[in-house]
């Protein structure tokens, strides 16, 4: 990039939405990216920095004095604020709280009361509330004093003299009925707030569910403390579907910029730990050294047995961990999911494991081997299945992350269980 | 499910929203998914059927006369209709088209025009407009005339005379405005409106980046078509990021609770396939079984070679395909990605290459052992990142689904390298 062009990148980036600037920096690999950061007009900074991924954010956050930071959280809703706090060292969000005002402070503070994985944290404070005896008349006077109203109001929240939520006042009904008649009779009392304990996932179902743009959130006693917006929930559907993908395919949280520094190290934990289920793995192996020896083919074919366990079990263990990520799974249809994974590794495991016989008998021109290579096929195939299926269940319980851990213990299942039977049966046969 | 809780179940059900009615469906295994629909009063059908999976909706769908249906799709709006009519066989959406009201008809036949993973396949033509010229109290009558907006009506769409999109006025603005000024005054004319044939996925990008609850659509000539609405692209993000995880897992599209023999055969294919490569791998190994009967310990530790390459390439594999959905690769920066993908195999090889080494030769007592497995260690990580990162680049350009075909040609490439360099290595050092 040559002087010429910085001019030229930094009009474009003017004229472009902050969603598409954040997008363009996350989109260059690391040295672009402080480039253009530096190129942004100052007006832009505090949106582009909301709409940047949480990992990118703070090393900009980083940088930053408490003075340019608190100025640019005061632009911003407080959900958005609290977020940004959260992820910074606690000496440098103490110094940012203090330079904002006393309410903005406050509210601030609220939301950071709140871990950002339930509704409280995702919440914003700027709510407009009415009361139920109010004509409609007036709550559109009461609007048009606003210069501006939050972002994505759909209704205002009705509440009472204790501030207690109550029900909704839809704009699209405040919009087409009668300004004479009062709120009670318009507004809509079958929505339930969302108690503010929620967890995000919970909370993003029920949007989902009822296709809400808006959704009021309370405390223990029924008070209003805010509202969540769509736009947060789609941010968190987003990373709910992400976990399951990077867990299983044990990357971590992991940006696809990441410099060389910052990836090999947290990719290398994995590699790491599946070097120990790899080496127990090998250990099975290692008992049958005198049936190789007399038998070499069995060394040919054993990667076999093991490789379709291991695609067997994670077609099982990611449905099951999908559909718990969809809450899909519950102790009634659990047995049911077991019985069908066993019964599709039966089906399967008979199918290739004709297939493989007959190929192995022919290859080696021994049909012993081609029954061995059969059996062992067959049991690690329904061992996969039902592994697949009753791993995430157990870790769930344990309170383990299925998608984290399940991949790990299942190769180690099925590759154990693969060489056992296959070498196993061999030294029966030929021993 | 006695007949005494069948009423009960029957009652519960009438209180749910059809979001609540939809997952419960799809959280039963299927004998119990008919019991329930069964129960459902007949107003809640159309909704419910709205907010089912694809598969799952088409199983009720098949089995309803064309009068009902049409009865069902009256109640929708026209996107939602089009998604159910295009996976129905062409002869029944025939029959329902032909039972509907000529308006209603029209209107369908032009989302139907559209495939449903561009953006004229999900939108809604069911728009406010009004012209620039009218002023704010007009258009405040205008919606009072109203029974009911649109769902997600945050704005009224301004056209011109030939109906062409001119800007959009925020019912957050009109809420807020004097009610003597122009539309023209008020409206925002810098939002860029959807052309009709944008991809599903780009449609819901811009959503995303820029928080939006609704969207124009226009063809050609900039002429309004209709509009989108934010509960569609969440279903879009859903199903997108669901894509990534279901195709790198080799399952396909299936429901948490397929029948047996629905998945038995989806998942056989991606067996098969992997059979076929497992047997390459094996037949790698065959040209080496002078070198494994004279030292079994290369059967054993075999193994590891090829499953840490797995690892590692998967790791590197998922990175990008992710990456691409989110739309962040692109060619300037994928030479970097590839660098940054080689260094980190160097290291991540170096570090465990070294502790294998170690291990290895106390193991069986054989530092030429060591030696040989570290090599062969540290080829196939580099080969895996390098793989998993230039693949689903190669894939993308000859318009293969990289998440759907890479891993599967990722374990060949890694399970041939590793076999090849580590047998072939030992057959130098040791023959």
């Amino acid at each position: 990039l040559s002087a010429g062009t910085l001019g030229d990148v930094a009009n474009l980036m003017g004229e472009l939405s902050p969603g598409d600037i954040a997008h363009l920096i996350s989109s260059s690999p690391p040295p672009f990216r402080h480039v253009l950061w530096q190129l942004l007009e100052p007006e832009q900074e505090a949106d582009v920095l909301n709409e940047l991924p949480d990992e990118l954010r703070n090393v900009f956050l980083e940088e930053m004095q408490p003075e340019a930071l608190a100025d640019i959280v005061g632009k911003l809703d407080d959900d958005d604020v609290a977020d940004i706090l959260q992820e910074l060292p606690d000496a440098l969000t103490n110094q940012v709280l203090e330079v904002m005002d006393e309410q903005d402070r406050a509210r601030i503070e609220t939301v950071l009361g709140y871990s950002d994985d339930v509704a409280g944290g995702l919440m914003s404070t700027d709510t407009i509330t009415v009361r139920a005896d109010m004509k409609l008349e007036v709550v559109l006077r009461y609007l048009r004093r606003h210069a501006v109203l939050p972002e994505n109001t759909d209704a205002v929240i009705v509440v009472n003299r204790k501030d207690q939520y109550v029900g909704l006042l839809p704009v699209r009904t405040l919009l087409v009925s009668d300004p004479g008649v009062s709120v009670r009779e318009m507004m809509d009392t079958t929505r339930d707030p969302i108690p503010a304990m929620l967890p995000a996932t919970e909370v993003a179902r029920r949007f989902e569910r009822n296709d809400w743009i808006s959704a009021p959130v309370i405390d223990d006693d029924g008070a209003l403390l805010g509202r969540i917006t769509i736009d947060d929930i789609v941010d968190v559907i987003r990373e709910e579907a992400d976990h399951s993908l990077t867990s299983l395919a044990r990357i971590g949280e992991e940006d696809t910029f990441s410099t060389v520094l910052h990836t090999a190290p947290r990719r290398a934990i994995w590699l790491g730990i599946n070097l120990l289920t790899a080496f127990i793995a090998s250990s099975v192996i290692n008992l049958f050294q005198g049936t190789i020896e007399k038998v070499v083919a069995l060394a040919v074919l054993m990667p076999i047995v093991a490789s379709m366990g291991g695609i067997a079990g994670t077609q099982s263990l990611t449905v099951l961990v999908r559909g718990m990520a969809m809450g899909h799974i519950n102790k009634r249809n659990e047995g049911w999911l077991i019985g069908r994974e066993a019964m599709v590794g039966v089906l399967n495991g008979v199918l290739w494991a004709s297939v493989v016989a007959v190929a192995a008998s022919l290859w080696f021109d021994d049909w012993t081997l081609g029954f061995v290579i059969a059996a062992a096929l067959i049991i690690n195939l329904i061992t996969a299945g039902v592994t697949g299926a009753v791993l995430p269940l157990i870790l769930q319980r344990l309170s383990i992350d299925p998608a984290l851990a399940g991949g790990v213990v299942l190769t180690t299942v099925t590759d154990v269980v693969g060489f056992l039977s296959f070498l196993g049966l061999a030294t029966l046969f030929y021993m």
